[in-house]
């Protein structure tokens, strides 16, 4: 964590002084904003948290709730989000105290005696080291309460407006084109309407979004509904993994079982099967104690006895996507997208595979960047038409893996072809609930593989996977991709050759050029590293790295004394090398990272044109906007 | 992190609920207080944080600032302190925003050029794995909020009350037997006097402290004074070791160089050295720019361009303790102690080893607990005379140490036998100032090393070292001492034997027998673990561990519900192996660690009376006070 460069701070290093739009923030919701939020839910909040770090920007949440989230909702964290809350700053704080999950047991009829349940396997979550961060379950209101502090604790000093819920919009012309009508639904206004007018609005509005319906948009997809009675509850029981996550197949149906946070707590999905089309909502009258005499039969020999029901609630869910996720229509692909929609309000499908608060808080990940540095003339317009174009094809990805596995999930035990065929599906396909098989494709802000023979263990398009090295000032061994926060920067990798030579020449061509992307790129006046976040990582041990011969561009100057930035310059460890664990050739190479952690491209030392075409593509030249 | 086991927990756990005192807690101190302690530094918080998890008991904590501090003072945090942390929750927290030490590098004259400094040796910070938690440095301040935040979020809601400072005390009779008058130092009040009776006192009021003259307790040691300039300051340098700790010998004198948190600021300790008798004060009219110019000479040929100073003192210390840390005269060994001092109102030295913080902190950690039990009355009031009898000895082993730390850092250069010597001292000696030399003599509370082979690993007296174990019911991989929170419980840790079966019999007796201390020293209608905490740790891998087998005190109920708390069940390793890594017999043993993580015996799992003795020593027979 890198505080006290604009001087001395005495308290929480967390909460960072207020600037732009943050100072005298009005609390009441302004008549006109850069960005209107419609939702606080897990993609609303990452994504008011992200538009948090840039102070010149007036961002503001609509929540219809009074205040937070209290019960229920999500709770399964991938480790590619925990990725992410690293880089807000709270990861080692919300896996204090979340669950979690090491381990998946499987649970079928026992064949001597089908109508008693026995375990059939054990599988260890994330054999592989698909990453270094775990899997967690935690309730999504703590995840919201944590981007909640993120975002209060930035320049912008950003929180919701509760008790406000959208009726519509239009979207016209001028400055602030959308204009947007909420209503009250709280307090001594309960029910009066208020109009708004916003630049970009975003609605996170969940499986039943008004923002959607108000821009055309429509859910296709599986008109098959799946019901499960989902209940958060205090027990006592005999059945030995009731701190173990498992999926129990019984005679008498199925459960998917999950440990909750704090020890006690656990959440069990009970299976109600498909819902006929001539249901009329009968499934969504099943009572918990309906549910609780199911589980009790699905668990057979085993006894529930529940002593406190925390929550409960029966899913209706299809799987459905909408087309396109901003409101541009087919056809028209130059006109600038003014309103954006996420998360759920793209896609439903089952909880089975504990995946949609993560993606949902990925599609606010992607978009938040991109309106901020448009916002901050930083980049075209045209840079937001990326959000739907990456986005919509991993809703697809999403929806074709839980289509697999709640259907591998919904089987009868006899169906399969083995009693471990289920635990060997959820090993094999591990890499895509934990979160790491996006992979965006090329665009303006993600390069052709040309050069990726460079990197190999950096796949362009795939999230930047961590190694760890030496820090070269104070020789803290440190995870290399830990260093990167959710500030908005781009990151520069930049992978030194054998004796550093051309690494020298490299880092002189982008501090001196008039040509590099930090000089044509970064607003005059603004740090050395305001835009671009440049680091060295060198092929020797910490000690054969001399700070004094490390090129200044690694050391650059910053804030209003122009302190010396330390934490620029790496050095390989022996084991794991990172030149070797991440196949990086010898000869160096340049890493460049995206705002939101995926490698955007891959490129010789020496490709110093390549690169600044690259960013010619996606940013506009010395942006007249200061960052803060 | 355990919660939700008194029903559902919707915000942040590590708010619990209130309970006690700290319902209807006063916000104006009251008359009569249980505890009072006076200062709210180190030692005073470490306690107050402590003394919060005893619902049953009134503690306040008076300061004489107006409110929280805000710079300067001390900074290092050695493992023992980040270990004591983790039992409060707030070590991942800290350790976040805090400069971890990694290496520590010395400086001398270059032999070539003595006018110039070279660096002479790197030494790595705990080579040997001293412990499994960082060397730290994170101001003071910050420390004083976390503690502040653990006692603010207990059930007693204990918060400072600042601007008051303590006049005097006298002891006299009654149930609140100690008389304090106060003096308001702020506000409306301020000059205006109050009286307040306390069962108890604790003086954390530092190295002039005004309680330890009212008890006529006084400083004896080194008349000697040792003056240093320290300095908390931004500034832009070309030394390369700027973000790594040193020590910087020249011929214009001394520096010990701290990099602090945050990745600019630093602090260097620039030697004065001795202060003569007839000084009368001058040392500390020492300005910063001196301290600065002398800061250059010695870094030479290296420079200093100091930006801004957050924090400059000029200290004046010599080595000092006193003879006892309570009230109870030479002679008078059954009396009661109503007053206790603690941290540098008891010992004061040099702040060149990075002590005084911690081993405040471990004054407030051993006193802390025994209040607490004495006022709930579980333990007898004699407990308490174990506080001056374990600490003073610490304190004299510190006044020791320092003395040759510092009197090594005073020397010239070339009074060494090499360059490399201070260094090589530094780490030969690296387990005292990391906080883990510290073992108690056999007393009430910690046994005779009759048995002590069963588990040569866990010295008797010295801190339960931990070990990374497998939870049995989550087959989460956990570091078996971190379950261990400072709630003021002990701990028995029931090393299995090879089959079992002891471990069984002596589960059975624990819970069964009308003699075991569970049922002799747990109040009546408490829960089972309200007082001892109770784990098993089995030798053989956890697929082994069946919850249906083991005995029902490791599986014991909690709270309304009456749950089971499935957190005390572990099973070994592959690697590390418990049993291997603390010399651990497979015939089992019973480990007993106090509430301030000490290890107090190890016995065989066949001596149950002797392990009732010991506990006979220092708990009252079914305490009729209720934990809470």
């Amino acid at each position: 964590m890198q505080f006290h460069d604009h001087g001395y701070v005495s308290a929480d290093p967390r909460v960072r002084p207020a600037a732009g739009t943050g100072i005298d923030r009005p609390s009441e919701l302004p008549d006109e904003v850069d960005v209107l939020i419609v939702g606080s839910g897990p993609a609303g909040m990452l994504l008011a948290a992200q538009l948090a770090q840039f102070p010149s920007v007036t961002t503001r949440i609509v929540e219809r709730r009074g205040g937070r989230l209290e019960i229920g909702q999500a709770d399964g964290i991938q480790a590619r989000s925990v990725e992410t809350f690293q880089a807000f700053g709270f990861a080692e704080e919300i896996t204090a105290e979340a669950y979690q999950i090491t381990a998946m047991n499987f649970w079928t009829p026992d064949p001597k005696n089908p109508e008693n349940i026995v375990r059939t396997s054990r599988t260890v979550d994330d054999p592989e080291g698909i990453s270094e961060f775990p899997h967690l379950i935690v309730n999504q209101a703590r995840v919201l309460d944590y981007f909640a502090a993120v975002a209060k604790n930035s320049p912008t000093r950003t929180t919701p407006d509760y008790g406000l819920e959208f009726v519509a919009l239009k979207v016209g012309e001028g400055s602030y084109p959308v204009e947007v009508t909420l209503r009250h639904t709280t307090g001594e206004r309960e029910g009066s309407e208020r109009t708004v007018r916003a630049k970009y609005v975003v609605g996170c509005d969940g499986a039943r979004s008004a923002v959607r319906g108000s821009i055309g948009r429509t859910m296709t997809g599986n008109q098959a509904m799946h019901a499960w009675a989902v209940m958060d509850v205090l027990a006592v029981t005999d059945f030995p993994d009731i701190r173990t996550k498992c999926a129990i197949q019984s005679e008498h149906g199925s459960i998917l079982h999950i440990p909750r946070e704090g020890g006690y707590l656990f959440r069990m999905y009970v299976d109600l099967g498909e819902v006929s089309p001539e249901d009329a909502g009968a499934v969504r009258r099943t009572t918990v104690d309906t549910a609780i005499a199911k589980a009790n039969e699905i668990l057979h020999p085993y006894t529930l006895d529940v002593r406190s029901v925390a929550w409960y609630s029966v899913y209706e869910v299809g799987h459905r996507l909408t087309d396109k996720f901003d409101d541009v229509p087919e056809g028209c692909e130059g006109q600038v997208p003014r309103v954006f929609i996420a998360g759920d309000a793209c896609h439903t499908h089952s909880a089975k595979a504990g995946q949609g608060m993560n993606v949902s808080m990925q599609d606010g990940f992607n978009l938040g960047w991109k309106l901020g540095a448009v916002l901050e003339g930083r980049s075209p317009e045209s840079l937001l038409a990326t959000y739907s174009a990456e986005r919509q094809k991993i809703a697809q990805n999403l929806i074709d893996f839980d289509k697999e596995w709640s259907t591998l999930m919904a089987k009868k035990p006899e169906e399969f072809e083995s009693a471990q065929a289920l635990g060997e599906f959820y090993v094999r396909t591990a890499e895509f609930p934990a979160g790491f098989m996006t992979q965006y494709e090329p665009s303006m802000i993600t390069g052709e593989a040309t050069h990726q023979g460079l990197a190999k263990g950096f796949p362009i398009g795939k999230r930047f996977k961590s190694v760890k090295v030496t820090r070269g000032a104070d020789t803290n061994v440190i995870h290399l991709g830990h260093h990167a926060r959710a500030d908005g920067r781009w990151r520069l990798y930049a992978f030194a050759d054998t004796d550093g030579s051309s690494l020298t020449e490299w880092a002189a061509w982008l501090a001196g050029s008039e040509d590099s992307p930090v000089n044509r790129f970064t607003p005059k006046g603004a740090d050395l590293d305001a835009v671009f976040d440049v680091k060295a990582v060198y092929q020797q041990d910490y000690t054969a790295v001399d700070l004094s011969t490390v090129p200044p561009v690694f050391l650059p100057r910053v804030g209003p004394f122009q302190l010396i930035d330390y934490e620029k310059v790496y050095a390989a460890l022996p084991d794991p090398d990172i030149f070797e664990a991440r196949d990086i050739d010898r000869g160096g190479c340049v890493v460049v990272v995206r705002p939101d952690q995926y490698v955007a491209h891959v490129l010789p030392l020496s490709a110093t044109s390549e690169l600044t075409e690259f960013f010619a593509q996606n940013m506009l030249e010395r942006a007249k906007v200061a960052t803060a």
